[in-house]
Formats: C-alpha cells, sequence, structure tokens
C-alpha cells in the first residue's frame, strides 16, 4: 500500500500522520519540536516520525506534504520565521526531507495548509474561493481558490494579522509594528488586555473565557472585543478578497459564544450590500485542520505537484 | 485597419479611445454620461462614441473593452453600483454593446480596468503580482496576476476602501457600514474633515492642497493624515496580499508631496520586514489608466478573450 503523509512542524509540536483519500486520519504520531537545536535536528525529527508511522502500517510513503511554522517559498525554503525555531530561516526543507525520505515532498507555511485543509477536507469544502483565518497565538489566514492556495510572491501572503486595527493603535505588534490586529486579539494578546484592564497578570485566555461564562463581564467584555476586532477585519477581507465563503479556525475560535456573536455580528456590520450572502463559517476540523491541508497539498494541488519534478 | 477600442464610463463623462497595441491612445472622444437617462441611453452613448471613432480612422472595430462605474460579473452585467448611474444595476452591458456594435466586447469594473492599465502599461509593468489602489471620489483597488485580473468571486474583489480605518471609526461609509477607509480618505471626506476642523464648510480638496502648499499648518496636517490612513491600510494590503509592487493612483495621488510623503511613511512603517522591499509607486498614466486597461483586457487577457466566444 502506497500512503500519503502530512506533518505539521509547530514551535512546540511535530505531528504527522497518514491521511486518507477521503480526509481519514489512518494514524498519527506527535513528538516534542526540537525547537533549539536547529534545522538538522528537525527535520531528522520530521523524517523519524514519517518513518515510524510508515513502518506500522507495513506500506512506503509515496509523497509527503509538509506545513510547517514559517514563511515558506515556492522551493520549499523558509525564508522568514520567528525565534521559535533556531537557525529555520534558510533552511531548504523540501530538499533536506527528500534527501533523507527519498521521496516527494512539498512544503507550505502552516496557515496556508490550515486553510487547505479548510477549503478541501472541512466546512469550505465545495466552495470556489476560500478564506481561512486562524486565530490563536498569532492570526494568520490563506485563500485558496479552486484547490490552488494563493501563496503570494514571497510565500507571505495571507497575514490578516498585520491589517490595521482601530482597538491596536498604541500596541506593538510580534512584527515590530505598532497597530495590527494580532496585537489586540490574539489568544496571548487578550490576555495581556484582560490583565490591563483588571489590574491584574496576563494568564490563560481560558481562564478569562471560564470567567466570563461565570458572568464576569469585564471578561465578557474583552472576548467581545476580540472578537469584534477580528470580525470587522474580517468584514474588510470579504470587501477586497471577495470569497465564497469565510472559515474562521484557531484556538481562540473555540474560546465561547461571546466571542464569536461579537465577531459575527462585526462582520455583517462591515461587508459591502453585495457581500453579505457570504457565509461567516466556523471551523470544525480544529487542530487538524494543518494535517489534512498538507495532505491535500500532496492530493489536489496540481501546481504543487508539478514542482517537485523540477 | 481592424482597431481595438477602450471605453471608460463614468458618473459625470464617458470617454472612447483607440488604442495601439504598444497602449498609444490613437484617438479620443469623450462625451457627458446620460446618467439620469438609464441604461438604454448610456448603451447608446458608448456605441456612438466607439462608431465615430471608428470612422473617423477610416477602420473598423475589432473589439471593444470597457470598464465602467459598478460591480460587473464575469457575464458583464452590473450587479451592483451607486444611484450615480440611473438603472445601471441588472444592465447586461456585454451583450447590449455586442448587439449594438456586433463585435466582441469585454467588460470589467473601472478600478479593475485601471489595474489592468497600470500592469500593462503604467509603473506596474513587467511585475508578475500588482495592486493598484486609486484614491479619489472613492477608493478603490486591483490586483493584477501575470496579466489576469482578479475579479473576486461576484466581480467585487480590491474594495478597499472598504476596509477598516482607526481615524474613520465614528464615520459613516458610502456603503452604509461605519469605519471604512473611504470615510475618511476619499477625496470628498478628505475636504468634510477639513471643513470639520476649521469649522468652514466643504470645499475641493484641491484648495485645501494649494493652502498646505502655501504654509497652512491645517491644511498640511490634514493631508498628512489622509496619506497616513491610506499608507496603512496599503501596509495591511501588502502583508495579505504579498504583490511585487503597489502602483497608487486616482486624483488624490496627485495633490502634493505631504500626502505623498505621509503615505510611502506610513505604508514602510507598517509592512512585515520580508516586504519591505515592495515598492510603493505613484501612477504616471494617471487618468488614461482605465482606458488603458479596458485595451489591455481585449489584447491581454486571454481568460476574457475566452469567454467571448461562449
Amino acid at each position: 500500500m502506497e500512503l500519503v503523509a502530512a506533518v505539521d512542524v509547530g514551535g512546540t509540536k511535530t505531528a504527522a500522520a497518514l491521511v486518507g483519500r477521503d480526509g481519514a486520519l489512518v494514524a498519527r504520531l506527535e513528538t516534542a519540536t526540537p525547537a533549539s537545536l536547529g534545522s538538522t535536528a528537525i527535520l531528522d525529527t520530521v523524517a523519524g516520525l514519517v518513518g515510524r508511522l510508515a513502518a506500522a502500517e507495513g506500506g512506503t510513503v509515496g509523497a509527503v506534504g509538509v506545513g510547517t511554522a514559517g514563511v515558506v517559498d515556492a522551493d520549499g525554503v523558509v525564508v522568514g520565521a520567528t525565534d521559535a525555531l533556531n537557525g529555520w530561516v534558510g533552511t531548504d526543507v523540501r530538499a533536506g526531507l527528500q534527501a533523507r525520505m527519498e521521496v516527494p515532498v512539498t512544503v507550505v507555511n502552516d496557515v496556508h495548509a490550515h486553510g487547505l485543509g479548510e477549503a478541501t477536507y472541512g466546512v469550505g469544502r465545495g466552495h470556489r474561493r476560500v478564506l481561512t483565518v486562524a486565530v490563536g497565538t498569532g492570526i494568520g489566514g490563506a485563500v485558496v481558490d479552486d484547490g490552488v492556495l494563493d501563496r503570494g510572491r514571497h510565500g507571505a501572503a495571507g497575514h490578516v494579522g498585520h491589517l490595521p486595527c482601530p482597538q491596536a493603535e498604541t500596541l506593538a505588534c510580534s512584527c515590530g509594528a505598532t497597530g495590527h490586529l494580532e496585537a489586540f486579539a490574539s489568544g496571548p494578546a487578550l490576555a495581556r488586555e484582560h490583565a490591563r484592564r483588571t489590574g491584574g497578570t496576563a494568564g490563560d485566555l481560558r481562564a478569562v473565557a471560564a470567567a466570563a461564562a461565570a458572568g464576569d463581564t469585564t471578561a465578557g467584555d474583552l472576548l467581545a472585543d476580540g472578537g469584534h476586532a477580528v470580525g470587522e477585519a474580517l468584514a474588510g477581507l470579504v470587501n477586497v478578497l471577495d470569497p465564497d465563503v469565510v472559515v474562521v479556525g484557531g484556538g481562540v475560535a473555540s474560546i465561547g459564544g461571546t466571542w464569536w456573536a461579537a465577531l459575527t455580528r462585526a462582520a455583517a456590520a462591515g461587508v459591502l450590500p453585495l457581500l453579505r450572502d457570504v457565509p461567516v463559517l466556523r471551523s470544525e476540523i480544529g487542530a487538524t485542520a494543518a494535517l489534512l491541508g498538507a495532505a491535500a497539498l500532496v492530493r489536489t494541488n496540481a501546481k504543487e505537484v508539478a514542482a517537485w519534478t523540477r
């Protein structure tokens, strides 16, 4: 049996799975990313996970799709990344993994993989232009047109967390600029804002959500403000990108009804009349979206597959 | 001689030209758009202009490209518009003009035509992904990839004036929403803001620019604030769309150095480090961009041409 393997390389964990043509995860393994040890250790870890999966299923892996933290160019080279993965910038992930596994490998940014997963196997399935936005530690997005990912010219398309945001006007963003959406509405940013409003110390956003659910209006207002900011940005993106559907995922998307209600209200208020019917849907495949997207990259993205043979 | 005609249908004026393969305007005519008389009168006007141009050159027109106010779908039907053109929504511009002129006609939104013009004959020429933003009575934009316009799914892509804008938080936008870029940074909006700041009545933005050039700091600050708002939005768009180049056109783009300096400063401050090299250029073809883009649509856009034969 020839299998397709999907890999999701994150700042803390690396997951790998064998994925069926229907999007079913046949087998899945996860391990800590050796983030501080450099790119050789990370690539070895990926190849090791895939090898163990294949051996356990008694088959060979015919192709590997990878979603990874960092900006990835069309050749599978990491051209930008945070410090989370030591030495990751400049790594030729495709060549490094092909040398280790001797099969075709295709590589994209993890948020791009997430978007491909939503468009292929998630609630975006069946729509032609799918805008996915993931709200978590950061805020990112992807546009998939008829199954084809829009990487942009440098592999950097979809940095929706770096749009101007009225609520972030005085806040420093992770990218070095001021006033970006991510600086106000990411999970850690909302936790910081809650600490600022209450005079406490920033904790986990889930604790804030629990407080909101228990009737704490400060916590509830905070979640509403976060959802509102994302919804405003989504409306702007719909007005610019004119998609068929918007899918919202990431850890913050499951933080509770207050956040979601504020998001959908702001999105509806901000879109052009002609685009009011564009549905804004919550992800149903959640944390597996990036793995599924990495598999979709192998199975459905003809442009990517063609790139293997260069 | 077989000629290509280009038409630009605006709320007040309709222009038509014969355009050479090199982007030269061989001949040009302009007349008032019979905006209040309905779509039949407007289509008659377009066909009349093209017929006069062809007759004057002693040739026949082989194909016509049209850029028009309003959102235009893939079939050349107007699916959305302001009240500027009476009865324009629902008009099948392609069929109406093909019936009158018996040649293939292709139709896009006028800002989309503007973007095609910049990408084909303007400072965007030679770049693969060109983001054009036009700042005038409204604020709109277009993305052209390898010569192919991104219309979006409903023909509405590129409504960049309807992104959230911190300076517009309390301002009503022409679309009915609140807080959009266009509500603060369009030409008429800046003139209104100047009147608000000075306690005067809103006049023409050129008078404000003249005052700024003469040393009026209130006027100068206003132009800087307008440029800053557009520059912030442009940075966000670069972060989302990852283009090769940004072209800024429209009437406000020629309002003076204060506006432009503030725009480029804000754009540079807001883009991701990886995208700092993306050039932000001022249009050099100005008001002819939409006509040139309508011609480019005929000459270079294979997808559009294929649509004629359906």
